[in-house]
């Protein structure tokens, strides 16, 4: 980028831009571009949104949500279940399930999965707050929500065996065939445990 | 995003993301997720920066490029060749031509093709400028290095008849097979321009 020479101003915007998830160097520049064409409807409110953003909005300190405030509005909720407390790992997923409007019950983001190739521990996960709020808040359900890949399922069976001795209700998500989801296109392992949980019609 | 309920401020993050080119609501999201997380690496530095390209960067009131001085340095590059001048689309090209460093000219930003569909006349780009750049600057050749595309070239040919009666050298880019370009996935005109312009080995 040296070779622009349309300002350190623009490099650094464009260096920037290229750390963000999904977006590379060459989206980097158009986006920078975009940005600088549609300078009041764009550039500057999403500069403003994002000063705003690192100011306000921090992680909760109960469950690990980000909020304006602390604790978040979700563990404010005076009108959610406080009885079902559903383990996530990460704050899109909570987010994810939050759009799905299926729950009523607060949540605890766990910050990821234990990963011991990525040096990732029970320690560097939210766990030890798990086993205080499921105690303290008198949590009959915890619905164990993360994601149906080795590393989720690794996570939750640890999760399992921290709470073993609680005696609580301990669920996970259903699989089965997506909504809308085709069988030929499905994998072999989605397709057999949807025929193991058939229900009745 | 109403029930996602993490502030409106996060919500106004992601929307304003969104708009983007090349993001989405769901990567938007994650990138919302990803400036929070890096708060003092990446969302403090990117806020910064973009206040600082609202406040500092302008177009260039000669050729349309964008700087944080106006004329832009590249305008008032003593080094650069005063009788070539580059008539580019957009100054996205404008970068693209400087990275591939093969020419020592100044440039005009067109802003544009000419789209009669979308309402796009020769009024909308900076094209009375040009002819007046190309008479005040004595300039000997221009370079239309617009794309090859038919709007490209449809305003590429309204240039040359804007500059047909000042006599001047006007030259357009080689078609050609591009460099590691394989023939077999090359379409058709590019290989056949390739035949028609060969060149002794």
């Amino acid at each position: 980028m040296a070779s622009v020479k349309a300002g350190t101003e623009i490099e650094r915007l464009i260096q920037l831009l290229a750390k963000l998830p999904g977006l590379g160097p060459r989206s980097a520049r158009r986006a920078a571009l975009h940005l600088l064409r549609k300078r009041d409807e764009l550039l500057g409110p999403l500069a403003d949104a994002m000063q705003a953003a690192r100011e306000k909005i921090a992680p909760c300190s109960v469950c690990g949500n980000v909020d304006t405030c602390d604790p978040c509005s979700l563990c404010r909720d005076e009108r959610r279940d406080p009885k079902k407390l559903v383990v996530v790992e990460t704050v899109a997923d909570l987010w994810a399930l939050e759009r799905a409007a299926a729950l009523n019950a607060r949540y605890h983001v766990l910050g990821g999965t234990l990963s011991p190739l990525d040096g990732i521990g029970p320690k560097d996960l939210n766990l030890a707050s798990l086993v205080d709020r499921v105690q303290a808040e008198k949590v009959e359900e915890v619905i164990l929500a993360v994601n149906a890949t080795v590393e989720g399922q690794t996570t939750a069976h640890y999760v399992l065996d921290l709470l073993a001795d609680l005696g609580i209700k301990t669920t996970r998500l259903a699989h089965g065939v997506p909504l809308g989801g085709e069988l030929d296109y499905l994998d072999e392992g989605t397709l057999a445990a949807a025929i193991r949980a058939r229900v009745d019609f």
